[in-house]
């Protein structure tokens, strides 16, 4: 039978059972495979590199999009970039002051076939009139992209080569460019691969960078099975940040109640808990840095 | 080359290179594997199942063992039931009011196995005079065991199948007896099986058995990478237990300072967050309740 | 990235990277799965089993085809049962008595299938007039079919349960129909499982099916690396047979010269030597008789 | 659980069971691997090369062995080059004329880890007074050896990398040296070497390097299933050999009858037709000459 062979870390390999193939090849810009997993269901993959899979997407997305959001005392217009699969997309569509997503998102054709194929993930942002939907390149975007953003979320892929240029998804040009995009008391967010011991590298690379741009930039990370490791995220701004799990918490629960959102997958206790990294990670993060 | 093989799910399967077996065989009470990888360094595996790799043992017996420690506010007789690698004794003999560690691992063999193998996790304990090594079943020793525990703590092997004998390792039985040698105010930790959406049937059935015993059971989570799971845990005692992830931190933050103790896998503040379980799996652990 | 997993014996498992998949799905009876593979090219799946990949069906189906054809010594009319590939068509046109050929393959799409994508091998079979093409059980067709073929060749999928509908495929009630359906001097040859010390029992079954309705009834095989194993065939007939590999050797290139017949893959001596089985497969086969 | 992953061509890979590791470290001069597999039996692997499995250990060292030592009319003085298993001095032994075996394996300590776990192999060849170990370079010893063979075996690992040292265990100037060494009529045989398809260039060298010193020098094939390829021999001396398959056969079959000699694995009908390589195979190595 057809498996799906990840690297999960050096020497370590995942094997997992696939029950079908929905649809593989290649766009203009990257490869692509949706396939269905037992105990994942659809995962979906890019260039060979697992992005998400139904079991715990809400993890991965709950924790890209809220902190920043709630951060944010009333988030009106919204830049996504990337976020292809449409879930970021719909996290981000339920914080009521929501006026505007512009989601810019290289690759057409890959967001159709998450249209197609991941229905479930994305139902109705597609057709939402506040989402305004672009193929374009990030950078060449931000080169010329009107003001007005109150928070960004970066939901592109992971780079595997900080030589290759996927490292410009990344990298200090985007963020200055992005800086000045943004209103004042906006908040940035982004995913910035794993949190682990051996391998925090990447992670702290997008960190420096953010805080070159960002009075503000911290680490938070939540736990996402299907990538098998404490995943990493940033989120940044030139605002007051609650300092501990505990200030996060009461933020995330206040403003939860004040919006009328729930967060069937982490909860906001969970997502401020994702504030108190364990000292192994901080400290391999602060030797890193 | 070698490859260590571990179900992570149903379907997906992982493969670890081995870089050296350095054991392998069978005491009179279970097969042993000791094995070096090139990504989790020293792993011991029982009857199949990892029990602990050096590169997150840190994670795992830290969360096993503070928890409960912190709790007690004195804790000077405690009872280890399992245990055998001696990191969960290391733990516990680091804090200063312990005066004397029963620790009762059926099985001798690995227990000198482990001091061998695994000199860099346990360096010293097996020679620490406040340590009474024992090897009997652990429902024989409770029959007959003198009182006067403040903390009993549970590292005993996962069960596979709660129609097979492993399961009196988890049953009232014990925990009844175990109950009857506890000093007042006593403290009980045990770990209890992976945290998964799919797969919380297991840690439910744990909780429902202490929950009938003491007057408190909380169940908390770590995550444990080499586990490829959130791991969860049970603390339980007639005993007043903080509410919310920020009280733990800051009792733990309190009593680390007044005791001295640095958690250097963890810290305290990712031990309180612990205690704030993802939403999706608060609500498969209140279904399977 | 995506692997395809088949199991060799019993506790070896084969994984082979997976460059594209080219299809997968399910036809009215039964699944499929074409896939490239960086050692073996274009591989064809049904059910979960590789029926032939090709870097090497040349082997399998000229092992299959050509000793029955050149033992015959003018077949003109030929009957495929199963043989969806079209290789086994190709491999029989190339005789130059053939007059007519009958292909029974029960799925009709999965024979469409092979046209779009296994072009290389059966270019132009399918267009040839001496092909009829029927899509229905090959028992229901032999109830009901015409008499008259010279030989019958069964590439029929493998059984692996033999208390499955599937044993039917290759069971005395099929060969006692197909018997009453062959002229005189008629030769039968199926492909009959992997002839491996420990799995010789389906092999042998077979056999025992054929020697009740033959007068001859031998066993051969030949090599073929992508499945793992010696591969089994079957020759049966009322009619006389060369006894040792010379002399079938001997029979194959007197034949092959006079109808101007090469076969690239196997080539004659090789084809004879497929009749010199280890002794200890022969003797695995003699216990299983 | 363990498995055991070996590489079988690019992009596949074999996954064995490891029922128990008997024995695994590193002598003076490589790494070693005693394993028992389900399958298999037990397994030796040195280098992360398996060399021989209990299943077919037979079929590899009878088609090593007997082809030479049948073709001289009465072998009196073998070397044996490597042969540390001891499998390969077992076959030699078998045959009466035998006066003296001189085994000459560079590593002392994998020789007595074959003694102890794979006694079953080589039992009492190693106490058989014929034989004179020695633990010495096999160019060193020849540079040196007295003169006198009538046959010579090469067991020695195979070559992955033909820039390493390891390629002087098949280099010209150990085969003019021994060539010094022989006895008029004198016939040598190797291992040689997978015979696959795409991968025919390591066998090809060797046979060049052969026919450099040697009147004749012929490639055979057998099937040893758990190398999982057609697995190549060379046979070379300044001797006539047998032209076809069915020639070496009518030999073999004569001289084990004369010296009341049985092949258990392989048979003097399937050794004959080791000699008939399949088509594609010859071509493949004439391109490659």
């Amino acid at each position: 039978m057809l498996q799906y062979r990840q690297q999960a870390n050096r020497g370590d390999w995942v094997l997992r059972d696939v029950e079908t193939v929905l649809a593989s090849g290649r766009t203009a810009f990257q490869s692509y495979l949706f396939f269905r997993s037992p105990s994942q269901g659809v995962c979906v993959v890019l260039d060979g590199d697992i992005q998400s899979c139904a079991a715990d997407e809400a993890l991965y997305h709950e924790a890209l999009v809220h902190p920043a959001m709630l951060l944010h005392p009333a988030p009106r217009r919204v830049l996504i970039m990337g976020g292809g699969e449409g879930a970021t997309a719909r996290e981000v569509l339920r914080h009521p002051a929501v006026e505007q997503v512009v989601m810019v998102d290289l690759d057409g054709e890959f967001v159709d076939l998450c249209r197609e194929h991941l229905a479930d993930w994305n139902a109705g942002v597609f057709e939402d009139p506040r989402l305004e939907l672009r193929h374009e390149d990030i950078n060449d975007y931000l080169a010329g992209a009107p003001a007005g953003f109150d928070v960004a979320i970066g939901d592109l892929v992971d780079v595997a080569d900080w030589d290759s240029p996927a490292a410009a998804l990344y990298g200090e040009a985007l963020y200055r460019r992005l800086r000045e995009r943004l209103n004042d008391g906006a908040v940035v967010a982004t995913q910035a691969g794993a949190l682990a011991t051996g391998n925090v590298a990447g992670h702290a690379r997008v960190r420096e960078t953010l805080a070159g741009q960002f009075r503000e930039a911290r680490s938070y990370g939540h736990i996402v099975p299907s990538f098998f490791h404490l995943w990493g995220y940033l989120i940044a701004g030139d605002v007051d940040m609650p300092w501990s799990a505990g200030d996060w918490l009461a933020l995330f629960e206040a403003r939860c109640a004040e919006r009328g959102i729930e967060l069937p997958g982490t909860g906001a206790a969970a997502l401020g808990s994702a504030f108190a990294l364990p000292a192994r990670i901080q400290r391999a993060l602060a030797e890193a840095g």
